[in-house]
């Protein structure tokens, strides 16, 4: 079972392209605020991983545009961390709008890295514990 | 047989994150560069498509980040139209450095549209027999 | 006197640089979200002014950065719009950070264009109305 | 007498808005291009400076939009770099079209500070020596 984490967004005038519609490059960071979120709701901000010296770059980005996003959409990301395991953290997203039409499905695979030496590091304990611990 | 359109690009400093490297979402452009130039190199620049009445929205996107990019390193995006059919058309990407080494492979799907209704048509026939002659 | 309108962001990852700080183009997005907030806040959204055939593009931009804003950092963008008259609207803008330290301050200067020929046209008289009665 | 360095680039797809014109806050990276630029002509690439240990935050940013730039212009970033003193660097520029056309003219003043402690340092001699020379 999973814990589904949303995060809300409105599509900035800057994210929209001259098709009207926004940018099919710009969602890399909508995921990116999902995810953000999702930790900061497990307990974990981002920055303070970073700080203890700890990365998080993506390996691995696949995404499907179902339906256009446009400006002053209010969207909704829902990310599900759908597995963290060894050096990898897995994440799985929807974005909606506000009529809840499907904008897009994602997944993204991301890697802990050594801050120190960019080598890949085992996922801090307590970043799987509290994981498996929402899951249930 | 596959014609592989190359383009160079560098890494801008507004394009990195705190991380040091290129961020993650800014490859998009980068992969939007290389089929715009593919297209170019065939005689149809895209801006004379959507002036055509045509738009080419992405409907999905998938990347590999196999080593990290940085600022001021110049890239070469190498491009492939892997096929057009029907209402479609497939780019297969691959991203190497100054040295040769290779930053990501990405892979997107595109459909052709019309700019009155949004809805999918058939690829222009000049752009199918162009990318068929081209691949001989 | 002047209204104030108050918005707030959270500095995202992709809008830090290798500096470790947010890139100094990404303030004008900031500026945008403060002034369109602000819009709406009076009954105005941009998105409606847009679909009545007016739009405002920016004639004149400048800001000063006075301490770097950093990733994570939940900023508020403090806006006032200075005067609307004849065909142009100004905006001045502050940016504070949580610990009310001030990151920048700024102006623009937005012009009222008909989407039908681009020509300058005279700001909408229900919002030269709303701004004076919100400024009294 | 003032040394004009220009740079080349292309107006993104991702860079138009639903306006169809080139977004206002992405010509600060055009203008980080025409400043790198031309401190690599001056033989200083802005990324050896940061390996020593200097950066060079922008303090002072303003811009007029003279007229729209569109996707795919070619545009010409004209810079000068018109003071170095002390800690500070001042430049100018001119963006034209392909028509000569201006499209806006800017002017920023950034800093040199010490990555070390992020505070504001000399300019480097040498970089300081080749500006004079230039403008010979």
């Amino acid at each position: 079972m999973s814990t589904i984490f949303e995060t809300k967004l409105r599509v900035r005038y800057a994210e929209t392209d001259q098709m009207g519609y926004c940018y099919y490059g710009n969602y890399a960071q909508y995921l990116e605020l999902g995810r953000v979120e999702a930790l900061r709701s497990l307990g974990f901000p981002y920055k303070d991983l970073e700080e203890q010296g700890i990365m998080l770059p993506v390996l691995d980005f696949h995404i499907k545009y179902l339906a256009p996003a446009k400006y002053d959409d209010l969207l909704t990301v829902k990310t599900i961390i759908s597995e963290i395991a060894g050096t990898r953290i897995f994440f799985e997203y929807e974005i909606v709008n506000e009529e809840s039409k499907q904008i897009a499905t994602a997944s993204t695979t991301l890697v802990f890295v050594s801050k120190e030496n960019m080598r890949p590091v085992k996922a801090p304990e307590e970043i799987v514990n509290s994981i498996y611990h929402a899951k249930k």
